[in-house]
């Protein structure tokens, strides 16, 4: 290496020492160049509602701007973010817009933002206590201020003897207790039976579970989704629970894990937490509470009883990147028995022993989770709990259902519309009503077949005519075979102007496909 | 929900619709707001040197001064601040201290940052292309960019067939690459056979790939750790591989997947991963190659031999969060066969449909991972690439390298020290040779017993002894019996007056244990 000149772009720093030409970490360089960038995002946040909502760009189009292969030389972030300016704004899906309702949200905040900020500035790899100690003390007390706010039984707290984690997504909640009840499950009845372990959820269930399903190796053919219907707003009923449960076993099978939903990805479907539960006790079946959504709401007391009878699941999850004003990612996963988890996850090298971990004094996480090395999550959970505080938080969130609440009024008072289930939160499902909707898709398309058809064809027209405006983004679901609309209320910046000129939008749209006659 | 006052914080905005005072995302407060943490991380930057670099806080300490549960009241940024530097820094190992040199670095510059703050600040949700083009295409780019920069083979680029995609960590690269060969051969013998797939590893070989193992549900009986030696400085060995696959064969099980390292986590081994890979190859043996560490330094062409081969295997990657100047996490992997991931991990909920999918022009890296959701990484990777350039990039990681050199040299020229293994990149591992160390360690304590204990012991008293001067951080290894001190050159801001000085601090411990007259 010596013919190498490592000084080609070195200077003598006051110290006489060779360091390379600008270290990559300069506190006064990092300062001028953070300035620059807050304005950056400053201003985007005051334009944000000026671009189109969901991108407008063809598949390929930055491969045809940017050069093939990186460069040799280096560049300012002034030229660098004329570029994300030019080319990557107009290929961003602006999910921060306030006329963003579609999917969920992903609800940022200033508390969010700064507390990922720190934490980035940190960089801290924080995978056991003493690799960093504060970044685990401080996610263990906000997973518990977080719990008590959620109204959790003690037994998922730290003091009661469970205790909380961040994860990434619920992909990673979900699949790490599914292993932790496989392995305490198999180790009972042995390997062998692997292939007899059955995993239920309804077919509402974020595809979450199945991922985790063949991830953890267990055998799809036994993975039920459990049909739901309107009888029951798409929760999953306790007698289809049973009777799916009685074939199981009178096949042989060995039930493992429950999967329970409190607010449904397509329409926000509360499972009978309660009831489950104890009919899972029945057959000692792991049940998992996914409330990635909905779970942030229940920090407000009308909310709670979504969760009744949490008290007999096994672990509960949200996502607080979701509707809890905390940038991506950030689940909270609590779990009753900890050890499951880490008697299922951990390895204990060498190089990472510490009296620390001697001591059994600390928390590990990386046993809690699929990673060793971890970021410092608990950072912008705890910014966001500080900064707002719990009565604006619930505020905050009530406004959202509020204004849900006005576009639920909206729909209700227009006879070509209807609304498919009942809003529990702050998501409506509704569509073009089938009388008006099937009548008309006969005019467009005399191929069509049946009512269903036509009046699910007509609806996803609509939902490509207002998406195509620009104005606003709703995504669609399909539940119980009805083509519906979502609109979910939950982009931090959404004021009830945004919510009026949406259905604005939605009737404009309506009537040049309906005709301004219906 | 009538009852509850929504508007006790709001005010009316100047449109006349009712917001809860402040939106939590206000352009303005938010500009206000971020310069102040711009400039507290900046102050941090200046005084990292100064503090302790292990944290010396004892377990439980955060509880002792925060409160027990969250307040229902708001709070400034100034005051959490303030408790950020009085509660949280102490509490802090500084890996972004110029003397931290444990186990890997985790460097974070200035680009890496700066991206950080972008992509949190857009804060999109890139499941798919549509949920934001941008970030997928910005994703693939920089994945072949970077791969360039490696000399990887054209298999592994976009262009070629294969692809690259961004992890969180390595942990999460081997569970989904062991996944994807575990379904791949399944679907040829039949689940039945789960059972006999065998996992390969050394005795170097990260913990990662037993908990990927464990996760992915495949038998730990069919776990081999092989063993390696001082005679390949702890490489993998050809003839060790061929006997434990022969071994295996012989017993009725099938090999499956390979974990080859370039450069281990102890002591930065490399395994021969051409000579491997031809082994495999006779075996259908999926070959994941971890470069999580000393894959970045691969851009440098006089360290590109260590990947020779590389064309053999079926999946590469590296932590551009380690020594990549990319902030955690990102992780990145490239595979030849992107079919095979995507078989393994695909998920296709109604919800998700959209014609970008189906025009199967776009790629949809929720079906590249474990999770649904994904930050927008590529930003930061691609923020490294464009503000250094790939010149000063090789110029930073050769500074590295050069100052482990210089560290070596002073371990070299001291008698009371031996190198335990060749240097390969910029970690040196070393210890207290065994006839100075087990003298002097009989005069601690008499039930030492044998050679090994004895110095093993005193290298552990002079680790503990250095680290606890607060001046540097160093960790240590076990290798083929032998503790190790490592010292390992990465964090953004070390120059050569940081390691010189940790040299010192290393030379008064020794003293001090070792006696001057030593």
């Amino acid at each position: 290496m010596g013919s190498i000149d490592l000084y080609g772009e070195s200077e003598r720093n006051e110290t006489g020492c060779n360091i390379p030409f600008n270290n990559a970490l300069d506190p006064e360089e990092f300062r001028r160049q953070g300035h620059i960038v807050i304005d950056f995002l400053a201003d985007y946040y005051q334009n944000v509602e000026k671009y189109p909502v969901l991108s407008q760009v063809e598949p390929g189009y930055l491969r045809k701007i940017f050069p093939e292969s990186a460069s040799n030389n280096h560049d300012s972030i002034e030229n660098i973010l004329k570029d994300v300016q030019d080319y990557i704004v107009p290929g961003l899906t602006h999910w921060q817009s306030p006329n963003y309702f579609a999917y969920f949200p992903s609800s940022g905040s200033i508390a969010g933002l700064l507390g990922e900020m720190l934490s980035t500035g940190f960089n801290v790899v924080g995978f056991n206590w003493m690799a960093s100690p504060a970044a685990t003390e401080l996610e263990g007390m906000v997973m518990d201020w977080l719990g008590k706010l959620l109204n959790l039984p003690r037994c998922f707290l730290f003091a009661g003897g469970g205790g909380g984690v961040l994860h990434g997504t619920t992909c990673e909640a979900i699949l790490c207790t599914l292993v932790a009840s496989r392995d305490r499950m198999l180790s009972k009845i042995g390997r062998d039976k692997m292939d007899k372990l059955v995993v239920y959820g309804s077919d509402q269930t974020h595809c979450a579970l199945l991922k985790a399903t063949k991830i953890a190796g267990l055998d799809l053919k036994n993975f039920r989704t459990i049909k739901t219907s309107k009888l029951s707003n798409f929760g999953l009923s306790i007698e289809s629970f049973r009777s799916t449960i009685a074939a199981d076993l009178e096949a042989g099978h060995i039930p493992l894990f429950l999967c329970a939903t409190v607010g449904t990805t397509v329409c926000t479907a509360v499972d009978p937490v309660g009831p489950l539960c104890r009919v899972a006790k029945e057959f000692a079946i792991w049940v998992h509470v996914d409330a990635a959504y909905a779970g942030s709401a229940c920090i407000c007391p009308e909310f709670q009883h979504f969760m009744d009878g949490i008290e007999g699941a096994n672990s509960f999850s949200l996502n607080a990147h979701k509707w809890f004003f905390t940038t991506l990612d950030c689940c909270c996963l609590w779990v009753k028995e900890p050890k499951a988890l880490i008697k299922a996850l951990s390895t204990n090298p060498d190089y990472l022993n510490n009296k620390a971990t001697d001591s059994n004094q600390v928390v590990d996480y990386k046993d809690w989770q699929i990673c060793l090395s971890r970021r410092f999550r608990a950072m912008k959970l705890w910014l966001v709990l500080r900064m707002y505080g719990a009565t604006k938080l619930r505020n905050f969130l009530r406004s959202h259902v509020k204004m849900a609440m006005k576009f639920e009024e909206f729909v209700s008072n227009d006879k070509r519309f209807e609304l498919v289930v009942p809003r529990n939160f702050a998501t409506v499902c509704f569509r073009i009503s089938p009388l008006v909707g099937n009548d008309k898709m006969l005019k467009y398309d005399e191929e069509v077949i049946g009512d269903t058809e036509g009046v699910n064809k007509v609806n996803q027209m609509l939902l490509e005519s207002i998406n195509s405006t620009g104005q606003v983004y709703m995504t669609h679901g399909v539940i119980g075979g009805e083509y519906v609309l979502r609109f979910c209320v939950g982009a931090t910046l959404t004021e009830d102007r945004h919510v009026s000129n949406a259905w604005k939008v939605v009737q404009v749209c309506a009537d040049e496909i309906l005709g301004l006659d219906s």
